[in-house]
């Protein structure tokens, strides 16, 4: 990986920065042991829509992004693998929001919570980024999923109007949506439930997604959500795409 | 894992299954780093074929069973996750055509290899099998491929005229046509390289190919090669299920 890391032009060079960054918070304790299934599966899809930020995820983006900036309690929900892949990038991101981020994981243990929160405190130490990291002690339950995985922070997930869930699973999306929030999702399978069900759903890769936000941010270019927004659209737009990848093949 | 392995009629046993029959192998140190990352790109597949044998896979099968039958030096080479899902169905497959089996791993270590040996000797132990293990001690090379990738032996590999080769990397499986070998390929990934090289290519999960093919030889249906066989028809087949998978959605 070394020599690769230090080679940005090589063609592979950001799928194999990503699987370098698992294999570290592997180490690190940070991840489930479905954590590396579920990114091949992403690396499948992403490799569908071609590696690349499509105009569709573009416009989803920039929607997600603006309902962030307009929301009174914006908060960005982190897994382990979105903790791994993007970690500082999110972290610069929750800072030029002003909003926490909650850490929210399926498979809670006290190892992979302590893990996960020591990862993020050493950027935010490192980057001299000023954000507020909750989810070490959750006082509120998500309503309708059952189990440790509801277990949330009311001053992040439970009271946010807007949340930013990177790589969420489809019951915890479907209960988010049930509790009235605008739920954001970046989800490479255009035909997951939480694809379908989310409010704004991006499909595309999430450090681009992230890297996209930031960099719309830093432009201080004014974005407002659009009324004419139609997410069905967009998911389909996806679709499409890849539809017309496997049938121009050969 | 344990009450869903109980339970043969839950809805996602079999993809359960193969993640604990992985998760078995990593604890053994059969697997590389790379190995459940690609099972996740699998089941990305998968999915998309409906995890189910296409009748275009099941006639690929049965051209690649019928070529194993008539070969003369038949040989079916395994990787780490090859053996980790389905190595006793393998191992059946081998001793019902009387051939040899081949560990061939891309990042071959001692350790890996041991590990890959002991775990195949003790399914021969248990299940009473009796098949020729090589791939310990390779004394031949892969022409066109460079470093320990390219290691085989002379009279399994190397020799063979008609080879079995589960999920393969793109590079061996060009350098094994280029050998003028008949490449039997079982690759997810209907646009892979792999698949696009082989002679016969069978876009079907690993364990449901091999069952298949146990199943026909138990049957003692007769199998002869067809003439009339055309690989890129049976490949298109699948690009076209998947095609039309997606424009079907929303």
């Amino acid at each position: 990986m070394s020599e690769i890391a230090a080679d940005p032009t090589h063609p592979r060079y950001q799928s194999l920065l990503m699987r370098h960054r698992l294999e570290e918070a592997e180490k690190k304790g940070m991840l489930a042991g479905s954590a590396l299934i579920a990114h091949g599966r992403g690396e499948a899809f992403d490799y569908l829509i071609g590696e690349q930020t499509l105009p569709s995820a573009l416009q989803a983006t920039r929607q997600a992004l603006a309902y962030l900036v307009e929301a009174k309690n914006p908060v960005i929900s982190l897994n382990g693998n979105a903790v791994a892949l993007a970690g500082k990038e999110i972290l610069r991101l929750a800072h030029h929001l002003q909003c926490p981020v909650e850490i929210n994981i399926f498979y809670r243990t006290p190892e992979r919570m302590m893990a996960l929160l020591s990862h993020l405190n050493e950027i935010k130490a490192q980057e001299q980024i000023d954000v507020e990291i909750l989810g070490a002690e959750p006082n509120a339950r998500i309503p309708g999923l059952e189990g440790p995985r509801a277990n949330c922070s009311r001053e992040g997930i439970f009271d946010s109007d807007v949340i930013l869930v990177p790589l969420e699973d489809g019951d915890r999306c479907e209960a988010l949506v049930a509790m009235g929030k605008t739920v954001l999702v970046i989800d490479l399978n255009p035909l997951s439930r939480t694809a379908q069900m989310a409010s704004v759903t991006i499909v595309d890769e999430l450090t681009r997604v992230i890297g996209n936000m930031n960099r719309i941010l830093d432009s201080s270019e004014q974005i407002t959500p659009l009324s004419t927004y139609n997410n069905q659209a967009i998911v389909q737009q996806a679709l499409d795409h890849i539809s017309s990848f496997f049938s121009s093949q050969i």
